[in-house]
C-alpha cells in the first residue's frame, strides 16, 4: 500500500509543480538577484555573464512619476516614454507653450528645460534583509504590536542605510511578504527635458488604439540627467544596435512593473474582482466624464487636465481587462486549480502543512475585513474623497508636523527620514496648480462622499460644513494659500505650531479629516497587510519549498528583467505580424480620415516623402512586462538597444493575474524607427550622434 | 385660552400656506382642464379663453421619442427640436448618409422621407376618471389586491374608450396618485422627414454647452404628419409671429415635461438623493465611457452611437444637476420647512390629521421596502443588466406571448389592449440594430450585473452560462435572428407554443431572466408604488383642502401649460442678457479656435455674409419646463409662435424638485432666428412659404 500511496503522492507531485505558478515559457519579472538563469539557458542556450546583468542593471532608470527608463550616452542621456515624460511636459507647459502636445526639441544643453519635479533612481545594491525585518516580529506578537515592530525595523534599515551610504535606501517587500529587500539607489534631482515629440505621434490612435496592435506610436521622450550643474558623466549606458531586433530573435526588457498579483490566493482575486476593480473603476470612470467634460469647454481646459485625463482613461482601460480576466470562468479556473494543487502538495507535507496550512484562512480573515472597511480606507485615505493637489498638500504638512514629533522608527512610512528628500521634492514641486480645475475635482469628490457616506454622516457633515459639496469646493479652493510654495514651505517650517496656528481652509480640512483617515489606515495596516504579509510569507516558504527558485515576486516597481522573442500572434484566426512600419502610420491615419486621435502632426505630414517608409516602427515580443514597464529598454543579447517597451496589448491585461505567451504582447517602439524618425522627420541630429548611430 | 390658540391657529395657518409649494412666481406646469386663470389674470391681466386654450392644446403634438412639437401650417407641418427628432434622424442614417450630421432638406412632398418607427400624439380630451379607478380598491385590501384592482379598472377604462371612440387612450396618474385623468390622443404614425439642419448648429458648443447660456443652437427640425399617404389636414395649428418676443413680454410653454418630483416627500427626495440618482449616475458615466470609447474608435462607429451617447450625455449632465440640488442643504432646508409647514396644518385639523396623518410614515415604509428592491429592479427589469435592443425585443416577445393569455385586465399594462399598436410600432421597428455595438453594451452589462449581483449568485451563472461577460453577449448576439423584424413577426404569431419552441439565445435568456425580473416589479409595484399612491393620494387632498386648486401636479409626459416672460438674469454679478444673435454664433465659434463642438457647419461659414448678424437667435425665460418640454412651441398672447423651447440653463435643473424664477431660465430658439436660418442659410423659400412669412 505503501508503495501505491507514495506513487500516487508522487504523481500528485508531478502535477502540483506543473500547476504551481512556477515561472513557465517566457514568464517572469526577474530580480536582478536572482536571474533565471537555467530558463535562459534551457530555452535559448544564453548565459548572461554578471558583468552583463550589472551593466543593464546600472543602465537601467526609475521615474518617480511611475515609469521605466534607460541611459543611452555617456552624457547623461536618458530615453522614456512619452506617456512617462508627460507628467513633467504637463508640469512645464504653460498656455502659451503646451509641449505635451506641440514637443520640444533643445539642440544644445542651453536650451534643455529644467523639470519642476522628476526625480530618478538608478538601482545600485540590492541586500536581502528578510532576516532582520522578521527578527522584529516576535512570536506571539499582536497584529498591531508586529506591523509596528515591522515598521520600525524597515525605517531603521532605511536610515542606516541612507547614513551610511548617502543613497536612497528602500526595504521593498517581495512575494506579498516573502521576503525583504533593501533596495539602495542612485537619485537625480536635475532632470532636464530635451527631446520630446508631438503627442499626436506619440500617442498615435490615443484611447482606441492604446492597449492595441498593431501599433505606429514614436513614444519616446529624451531627458538628461545633471550633476552640479552639469550632464552627468555615465559609465552604464546602452550602445544602440545596428540592426535592431529581427524576428524570433531573443530580448531582455529591464525595467520596473508596478504592481501584479499572480501570488494572490483565489479568494484574494475575488476580492479584488467583487470589491477593488468595481470601486476603482467606477471612480475612474467617474473621473473621466468629469475631466473630458471640464476638458471639453475650452483648448486651455484640455491643456490643463490632459495629462490627468490621459492618466484616467489609461488606467480605465487596464483595469477593465483586468476585470474581464477576473470575470473569465477560464482564468479563474486555472487560478483554482493550481492553488488546489498547491494547498494539496502542503496538505501532503507534515512539515508545510504545519507550517504554512492555515495560510489562506488567515487571508480570508484579512479579506474580511477588508470588505468592511476598503470603501473608506479609499475614500479618505486614499483620497478618492478629496480629489485635490491642494488638499494632498494640506494633508501632507498636517502629518509631516505631526510625524516630526515622533522617533524616525514610529513614523508613518512615508514620513521617516529615508524618504525625506523625495517627499519634499513633491510638497515643494513648483507644478502649476490650476484652481477652476481643483474646484471641479474636489467638488466632485466630495459630492462622491456624500453619496459614499450619506447626507447625515457627521464626517460629512463636517467636511460639507452646511455647504453643498460644490459651493464647499469653491470655498475651500478660494481660500487656500497652499498653491504658493513659499506658503507650503513656511508651514512646513513652523512645525506643529504652525499646524496649530494655521486658518487656511484646506489645512483646517485635512486636520479634521485626519483622525477618520489614520483610523481606518490603522485598521488597513494591523488587520489586513500585516497578517497578509504573515500568511503570505508562509505560502512563499511552501512554493520555494516545492518548486524552488523558479519562483519570481510579484510586481512591486522595483527593477525587474523579463525576456521573449520578438514574436507575432495569431488573433481571431488572422495572423498579427511581429512588427509594423513607419509607412503604416499614415496608411492608419487614412483610414480614420485623419480625424483625431489619428491625425499625425503636421511636420509628419510633410516630411512624408524624406522617410523610409518601410523602417520597421513599432514590434510585440513575449517579455512579461505589466504597467511601470513604460519606457524600459529593449536589447539583444549584446545589451544594445533594439527597442523601447510603451504598451501591451489587449491580450497583455491579464498579466495581472497569470501570464500567457500565446497571444499576451510587450510592444515596443522599434530603434530603427526611433533613429529614422529623429533624422527624417526632427533633423536631430545632435541626438542621433550623441546616441552614437 | 381658546381664543388664543385660534390666533395662534390662523397665523399658523398663514405660514403654512405660504410656505406649501402652491404656485408662487411663474411656477407651474399645469393641466390645460385646470389652468391657473387667477395667477394669470392677477400678475399678467391675461385670461386665456377656452377657444384660445383648445386651440393651443390641439396645435401641440407629443413625440412617443420624447419630446414635443407643434402643428405650424394646415398641411401637417410639425416643428420639434432636432436632439427630439435625432431618434427618427438616426434610424434613418446609413455608413453612406448621416443624417443627423449632414440634415436634411426635402424641397417637395414627395423628398420627405417617411421614419422608421416615429409616432405622435395630440390631445383631444381629458376626462376625470379619479372616482372609477378609486371606486375599484375597496378598503381593506392588501396592497396587492388593491394594485391589481387598480391597473384592471385603468386597462378597462382605457380598452372601452379605444373601443367607443378609437383614439388612443391612456389613464395618467396625476399628483403622485392623487388624481387619474383618462386622455385620449389623436395618433399619427406616417410622419416624415422634411428638413433638419446639420448638428453641428443644431447642437452647436455640444455637451460643454448643453444646460447652459449664452446659447447659439439651430435646435430645430421640421417633420410632416401623413394621413392616408397624404400629408394631414390640420384645424389647430400655430401662426408665426411677426415680430417675435420682445423682452418682458409674457409667454406661454405648451409642452409635455417629462417628470419632476416636488410633490415628494422629504424622506422620499433623501431616497432619490441617496440612492436612486447616485446608481442612475454610475451607470450613465459608465454607459458614456462605453460608448464614447466605441465611438473613437472609427467615423462609422461614432455614428452607429450618436444618439445613444447624446442621450447618455445629456441625462448624466441633467442628473448631475439635480443631484447637486438634492445635495444643497439650503433646496433641502426649504423642501423641509414647506413639509413641515403642510404637516402642522394637517396636524392642526382633527379631519386631515385622520385622513392624511399617517401618510408620511406610510411612504417611508415604501421606500424601505425599495432600498431593499431598487438595485435589482434597475438590473433586471428595467434592464441595467441587459443594455441591448436585442434582449428588449425578445423580452417583450416573451411576455406578449404570456400576457396575451390573460384576459386584459389582469395584464402587465403596457400589454393591454388600448396600447397594443404603440407597442407593436416599437417591437416591430425596421430600425437598424448592429451586431457590434449591441456586443459591446451587452457585454458591458453583463460585466456590471456579475459585478453587482456577485459572480457565486445563481441566476448570474444561469445568465452567464460559463463564459465571461464578454464572451456571453458576444455568443448571444451571434446566434440572434430577432434583428430580422419578419422574424419577430413570425414569434409574435407564434404565441405561447412558438416561445417555448423558440431556440434563439436571446429569447432563451429573456425566459431565464424573466421570473426574477417579474418578481421584483410585483414587489415594487404592490409594496412600493400602489402604498404610495394611496399615501401620496392622501397628501395632495389634504394640500387641496389648504391651498386650493393653486396646486398643479408633478410633470408625467403629459401636456401642460407654463408661462413666464422672456427675461434676463444676473450670474456672478454679471448680467446675462435674454437673448443672443446669430453674430453671436460665430464669435463664440472663434472664441473656441472652430474646434469641435465649437465648429460652425461649412455652410453656415461660407453664408455669414449673407446673415442679418443682429437677429435674435436663442432667448430665455422664466417659464417653468423640465425634460420632455424640448421642442414645446413658446406662443405669445396671441397664440402666435415666438420660439421653440429646446433647453434649460444650468441653473434650472433643480427645477425637477423645486421651482425658482431668480434665475433659472427655459432657452428658447428664436423665431426669428429660424426663419433667418431658414431663409439665408438653407434656403428654404417653400418651408418659410408655408409657415406664412
Amino acid at each position: 500500500m505503501k508503495h501505491r500511496f507514495s506513487r500516487f503522492l508522487l504523481a500528485m507531485t508531478f502535477v502540483t509543480t506543473a500547476l504551481i505558478p512556477a515561472a513557465s515559457a517566457d514568464e517572469g519579472m526577474w530580480l536582478f538577484n536572482d536571474p533565471p538563469r537555467t530558463l535562459l539557458k534551457e530555452r535559448y542556450g544564453f548565459e548572461p555573464s554578471d558583468a552583463w546583468l550589472a551593466h543593464l542593471q546600472r543602465a537601467s532608470v526609475r521615474f518617480n512619476s511611475g515609469g521605466s527608463g534607460s541611459f543611452v550616452s555617456s552624457a547623461g542621456l536618458v530615453m522614456t516614454n512619452h506617456h512617462v515624460g508627460a507628467d513633467a511636459l504637463q508640469k512645464l507647459s504653460t498656455e502659451e507653450h503646451d509641449l505635451l502636445a506641440e514637443g520640444f526639441h533643445a539642440r544644445t544643453h542651453a536650451e534643455e528645460k529644467k523639470c519642476v519635479d522628476l526625480e530618478l533612481n538608478v538601482l545600485v545594491e540590492i541586500a536581502d534583509v528578510t532576516d532582520q525585518v522578521n527578527a522584529a516580529v516576535k512570536p506571539g506578537m499582536s497584529a498591531a504590536d508586529a506591523f509596528a515592530a515591522r515598521r520600525a525595523a524597515m525605517s531603521t534599515i532605511e536610515k542606516d542605510s541612507l547614513d551610511k551610504t548617502g543613497l536612497r535606501s528602500d526595504v521593498v517587500t517581495l512575494y506579498q511578504g516573502g521576503r525583504y529587500h533593501l533596495y539602495r539607489f542612485k537619485k537625480y534631482t536635475d532632470v532636464r527635458l530635451v527631446f520630446a515629440p508631438e503627442q499626436d505621434v506619440a500617442f498615435f490612435g490615443g484611447d482606441p488604439d492604446n492597449f492595441e496592435y498593431p501599433r505606429y506610436d514614436l513614444d519616446i521622450t529624451f531627458f538628461r540627467a545633471y550633476e552640479d550643474g552639469r550632464p552627468a558623466k555615465i559609465e552604464h549606458f546602452l550602445k544602440w544596435s545596428q540592426a535592431g531586433a529581427k524576428e524570433g530573435e531573443l530580448t531582455f526588457v529591464s525595467g520596473h512593473p508596478g504592481r501584479t498579483n499572480r501570488l494572490n490566493t483565489v479568494a484574494h482575486l475575488e476580492f479584488l474582482r467583487d470589491v477593488t476593480y468595481p470601486w476603482t473603476l467606477q471612480v475612474l470612470r467617474r473621473r473621466e466624464v468629469l475631466l473630458s467634460t471640464y476638458s471639453e469647454r475650452s483648448i486651455e481646459n484640455a491643456r490643463r487636465a490632459k495629462d490627468d485625463l490621459f492618466g484616467v482613461a489609461n488606467g480605465r482601460k487596464a483595469r477593465i481587462g483586468g476585470l474581464d480576466g477576473l470575470q473569465d470562468p477560464a482564468i479563474m479556473g486555472k487560478k483554482r486549480a493550481e492553488e488546489r494543487a498547491l494547498r494539496d502538495a502542503v496538505a501532503a507535507n507534515p512539515k508545510l502543512a504545519e507550517e504554512a496550512g492555515s495560510a489562506w484562512e488567515e487571508i480570508d480573515k484579512t479579506l474580511a475585513v477588508n470588505r468592511e472597511i476598503s470603501r473608506d480606507h479609499a475614500l479618505l485615505e486614499r483620497g478618492h474623497a478629496f480629489y485635490s493637489r491642494l488638499f494632498t498638500i494640506a494633508r501632507t504638512l498636517v502629518r509631516l508636523a505631526e510625524e516630526n514629533e515622533k522617533p524616525n522608527a514610529e513614523r508613518l512610512h512615508e514620513y521617516a527620514d529615508a524618504g525625506r528628500d523625495s517627499l519634499e521634492q513633491d510638497l515643494f514641486s513648483e507644478a502649476p496648480i490650476y484652481a477652476d480645475l481643483e474646484t471641479v475635482t474636489l467638488g466632485d469628490s466630495l459630492s462622491l462622499l456624500m453619496e459614499a457616506r450619506g447626507a447625515d454622516d457627521e464626517l460629512v457633515q463636517k467636511v460639507l460644513a452646511g455647504k453643498s459639496p460644490k459651493e464647499r469646493a469653491a470655498q475651500l479652493v478660494a481660500g487656500s494659500k497652499l498653491a504658493d510654495v513659499a506658503v507650503r514651505k513656511k508651514v512646513a517650517e513652523g512645525g506643529k505650531k504652525a499646524i496649530e496656528a494655521a486658518d487656511d481652509p484646506m489645512i483646517l480640512l485635512a486636520k479634521l479629516v485626519d483622525p477618520a483617515a489614520r483610523a481606518v489606515r490603522k485598521r488597513l495596516e494591523e488587520e489586513v497587510e500585516e497578517p497578509q504579509r504573515q500568511a503570505y510569507a508562509k505560502i512563499t516558504n511552501a512554493k520555494f519549498a516545492i518548486a524552488g527558485t523558479s519562483v519570481y515576486p510579484d510586481a512591486t516597481f522595483t527593477l525587474r528583467l523579463a525576456f521573449g522573442p520578438v514574436k507575432g500572434y495569431e488573433e481571431g484566426g488572422k495572423a498579427i505580424p511581429a512588427w509594423t512600419t513607419i509607412g503604416g502610420a499614415f496608411e492608419h491615419a487614412a483610414a480614420h480620415n485623419h480625424q483625431p486621435p489619428f491625425k499625425l502632426p503636421k511636420r509628419w505630414m510633410e516630411r512624408k516623402d524624406k522617410l523610409k517608409l518601410d523602417t520597421p516602427f513599432n514590434f510585440v515580443s513575449t517579455a512579461d512586462i505589466i504597467g511601470g514597464n513604460s519606457g524600459s529598454p529593449v536589447v539583444n543579447r549584446e545589451g544594445e538597444v533594439v527597442g523601447i517597451i510603451f504598451d501591451g496589448n489587449i491580450q497583455s491585461l491579464v498579466l495581472d493575474f497569470v501570464y500567457s505567451d500565446k497571444v499576451a504582447r510587450a510592444v515596443s517602439v522599434h530603434s530603427a524607427g526611433i533613429i529614422e524618425s529623429l533624422k527624417s522627420v526632427y533633423d536631430a541630429k545632435e541626438l542621433v550622434g550623441e546616441i552614437g548611430r
